[in-house]
């Protein structure tokens, strides 16, 4: 058993406990937070460099935000800095302006709690909580569009869209043209500063969003904000706060304080507790008041269900299932309950109006998603679908930025028809899909069942990929599920990555199987999604320092390594093109008996190990 | 909150209790083994019967052999009834012969060890702990090919394809047709009478292979044996024992004496190991001896590296990662070392001879298989293929069974062509592919990264799928990662067998979507792939009895709830065909304010619960 120059494994070290701090740093040594300059000095764009036994570096795309940087000193108080601020103020288009009030019920407490009770760290704390509020939020001058999609219209890059187009390794005009066309979005509340420019579309890596939330049966607001940066720190790309019940306007202003990354919400979820759960109290006026209360807070992309439509309502019925999206399930309930059409539709208009003067995105719900691989791909989903469609070209018309949600619980064979008609039917906006779920028959495990589907919908053209933990169906993701979750998310969006020829996606497959095939064990831990858990699992086995750097895996153990051997190919054949042979003739064979002497010759031993 | 009626619940445990027993039963009590009854009295084909708390079942297939049946009472020393005794020989065909007598070498002993010598639970204590020994073996009389494939070409269709027919719910001429074809095997060595006979195709439902097997550096012969029925229990369809080290054949024979599934081997491993792992000095008779040894022990199926051509060898000295089957490397090593044709081609005829005299199936080893999603679709796997194609029609030809290995590591844009690739060249032999995965950056979820490409393949048309667990390149899989591994693997065979089209799979899926949507937990959970993981997810959110009746979801809690209200949908629009509106014409505005009223003098409820 030969061991590894110990001193290319120190190297990493030295190099790492330089440019690293376990205070909310990342799960390895090895990985470093890295910055690329953009045009001026306030823009530059983070990523992770891996660091390397062999001196070499792979530069992955990071959004763990600040709190990988071991110059920031976290603070969940007074939150991260906020980033775009001056970006948002230089472009002169944004006033600020006396916001609305917050009011108790915004926390889910009845109408008439005392504002002077204390409810937790409830809405009346949070000037204490957040010592540079109360800060006053922003919104286009007059009602104007102050959207990453009105600016590329008018054939302008933002420091967003470069950040974006550095962050993607793309051409910044490449960034501007796929939004101008409404087939990318850049989520940006200019009311979250703090968020670090990211771009969905099909042209770009794929991306993943993590779901978040307490809600009325579990969970609390120090939690959602630990799960947000937890998830980021694994790789989400964006965050949803699903909450429901208690604390929900504070719970969101914690989290978009400290969040690196968009976030979404579905707001109907906040009216709903307002009218204390009962979908046929809801109305405009509440769910209105709802959203520009979000807005003011920064949220960057909201789920508007506006398509289901009352005619659309009955077609559920024959189902299997149901409808399954709560939002749509309010929705639903809402209209049969007046027998009129959904106010979200009916107020689509100036719903955009709303939107636009925060740049908050749209992202169109699939209230008729189907809930089993039964009712997938059927009439009251794909009805919905063209409705979503309808109002993506309103809102692309008013400069809101859309993308479409789509399903859930579709079989293998049925799911590139969902891609291929959203891209008909939406124009190409970015298509926001939950997996979706291959079977049903595996509660417990539905992150699998449903990564096979997000990543196959993925390859075909799906630009953000909505996260599923394994307790789907069962219960409320903890730390543990988040990441499970998140990661294996991560796989099903490189994979498509990989199979859509993403320029940048296969180096890093390639650095880690150059890792495995040269025996550089921590190198292939610290390359991998999960260096945390890769290295367990490989001392579970051997645990003894020098097996990391032994040429042998656990698998086959050190007598027979079939590496080894073909290192040893490699060795003796060079690129191999000179010894390609067709069969064998006469000279070949004459040949052999030569060859098979110099082998033994060196002592059986063709090939000396290679290391880059 | 509404509680269910719990003497449903009860009725379900109360049947259960006659039906099944703790001691190495199923992981829950509402799953009853059942048998459908064949031809003959001892033709009983056993499927898993799911007791509903609606007083219905649902059959699904199962693997787990006899061990959950409440009648067998275990005896790992024992070894199980042989069930196709008196199938094989009433067919007159074989005789039984005295074979080959067990070397200590067998086990990895050194040929100077004293047989006295004691070694664990060694080959000297065979006799000792299984006392029905020594068998003598059998074997097709005169060299007869006793073959599933030899009987299907003339016409005869053997118990075993009965037996097959009733588990797959196909006519046994479909069965039989198949199997002529060369479309399916059925591996079944007489001289393992203990298995449940099992058909491998791509008409058939997708089949999972799990691997097991010590190795030099851990595990224990118990071990093995336990992970072997713990594999089965879970669902793997055949299993692989990869044993290398001491006690491989003991190991082996405690495997198949317990064994309800078919078992394969590599051979290889155990001819390495008699020429203390030098490739170099292997040779042909090791390798026959050895294969013979395997045969008369009831060895079911042997991957046989014969496609490693020594002129494909230097084609792999291009890639990324070389030779990663450990097989091939082996082959690979001796081919270059004696730099002459691979023994396993050159002697393949004759290997035929003596495999078809017991009906061993041969699995046709990819020893040039990518290791990496870089060397994927390359030179050196597809001029193997080709190799393999040809070797497969020499088989057939000799009546022997043939499956056909495939990938490996590839990613998902280059999956189709494996799978189409290997219809045309090898006649649509059944295609055995472990995974593919496609993505190398997740070490530590490499079931998942392979999960993906295994749904994918097996939906194109691979039929049996070989499981990866979590510590593949990383270490050896314990329980918990071979439970793992056959979940996700069951996940990605049963979304192929959906996408497929196979009659009865999707029956199982709309079982549970059923279950879900009418708040049956309890059902839910029995109908899982895994009960026990369901049921605890579920129980961590709400762990009260009560929840597991409850009409609510633990994600939205009670107070709203998305299946609460579809199902209220479901009960006023029935089949919703009338309700169906493509618009709002004035008759209809008309009766919309008449049907709120409607809804509302009902309470706001428009739907009771839909319970079958």
């Amino acid at each position: 058993m030969t061991t590894h120059d110990d001193t290319q494994q120190k190297s990493v070290s030295e190099r790492a406990a330089t440019a690293s701090s376990t205070q909310g740093g990342y799960p390895t040594p090895a990985w470093h937070k890295a910055y690329h300059q953009g045009s001026r000095p306030d823009l530059r764009v983070p990523y992770r460099e891996v660091l390397l036994s062999t001196g070499g570096t792979v530069p992955l795309y990071d959004t763990s935000g600040p709190y990988t940087d071991p110059a920031f000193e976290p603070d969940v108080r007074r939150g991260l800095p906020p980033l775009r601020d001056a970006w948002i103020s230089q472009r002169g288009d944004v006033e600020d302006y006396h916001g609305r009030e917050p009011r108790p019920e915004d926390d889910g407490l009845k109408h008439t709690t005392p504002r002077g009770v204390v409810v937790g760290a409830g809405l009346d704390n949070l000037d204490a909580v957040f010592p540079g509020r109360p800060r006053r939020p922003r919104r286009g001058r007059d009602g104007a569009a102050v959207t990453q999609l009105a600016y590329a219209k008018q054939g302008i890059i933002t420091p967003e869209m470069e950040f974006v187009a550095l962050r993607e390794g793309m051409p910044a005009e490449t960034v501007r043209e796929e939004l101008a066309a409404g087939r990318a979005v850049l989520p940006a509340n200019v009311n979250h500063p703090e968020s670090e420019p990211m771009i969905i579309g099909s042209k770009f890596l794929v991306k993943i969003n993590a779901n978040i939330g307490n809600s009325a049966v579990t969970s609390s607001i120090e939690e959602e904000v630990e799960k947000m940066s937890w998830a980021t720190r694994w790789g989400a790309d964006t965050v949803m706060d699903l909450s429901t019940g208690r604390n929900i306007h504070t719970t969101r202003e914690w989290i978009l304080r400290n969040s690196p990354v968009p976030i979404g919400t579905v707001p109907l979820y906040q009216a709903l507790e307002k009218v204390d759960g009962k979908a046929e109290e809801l109305s405009w006026e509440v769910y209105r008041d709802t959203v520009i209360e979000q807005c003011e807070q920064g949220v960057d992309y909201m789920t508007v269900h506006a398509g289901v439509l009352l005619r659309y309502v009955p077609l559920t019925a024959r189902r299997k299932t149901g409808i399954v999206s709560r939002g749509g399930s309010i929705m639903a309930a809402w209209c049969l309950a007046h027998h009129q059409e959904n106010f979200l539709y009916t107020n689509f208009v100036e719903l955009c109006e709303i939107l636009r003067a925060y740049d908050v995105t749209f992202s169109l719900g699939d209230g008729l998603r189907p809930g089993s691989i039964a009712d997938a791909n059927d009439e009251a989903q794909f009805a919905e679908l063209q409705t979503l469609g309808e109002l993506g070209r309103i809102a692309r018309a008013l400069d809101v930025q859309v993308m479409i949600e789509g399903p859930g619980h579709v079989p293998m064979h049925k799911i590139k028809e969902n891609m291929d008609l959203q891209k008909e039917i939406c124009d190409e906006a970015p298509f926001y899909t939950l997996g979706p779920l291959t079977t049903d028959v595996a509660p417990g495990y539905d992150h699998i069942t449903s990564g096979i589907g997000a990543a196959m919908i993925a390859w075909w053209g799906t630009a953000k990929l909505c996260y599923v933990t394994p307790k789907e169906h069962l219960g409320l993701p903890n730390r543990d599920d988040v990441k499970t979750g998140v990661i294996t998310y991560k796989i099903a969006a490189h994979a498509a990555d990989v199979a859509k020829g993403h320029p940048s996606a296969q180096a890093w497959d390639d650095a880690l199987s150059d890792a495995r095939f040269e025996f550089r064990w921590e190198d292939q831990f610290n390359l991998a999604l999960d260096p945390e858990t890769a290295r367990d699992f490989h001392d579970e086995t051997l645990p003894a320092a020098p097996a990391k750097t032994a040429h042998f895996c656990s698998m086959c153990g050190p007598k027979f390594c079939s590496m080894k051997i073909s290192q040893q190919i490699r060795a003796e054949h060079g690129d191999g093109s000179s010894a390609v042979q067709n069969g064998y003739d006469a000279e070949a064979l004459a040949g052999m008996e030569a060859m098979s002497q110099e082998f033994k010759a060196q002592g059986g031993k063709v090939y000396l190990p290679v290391v880059d």
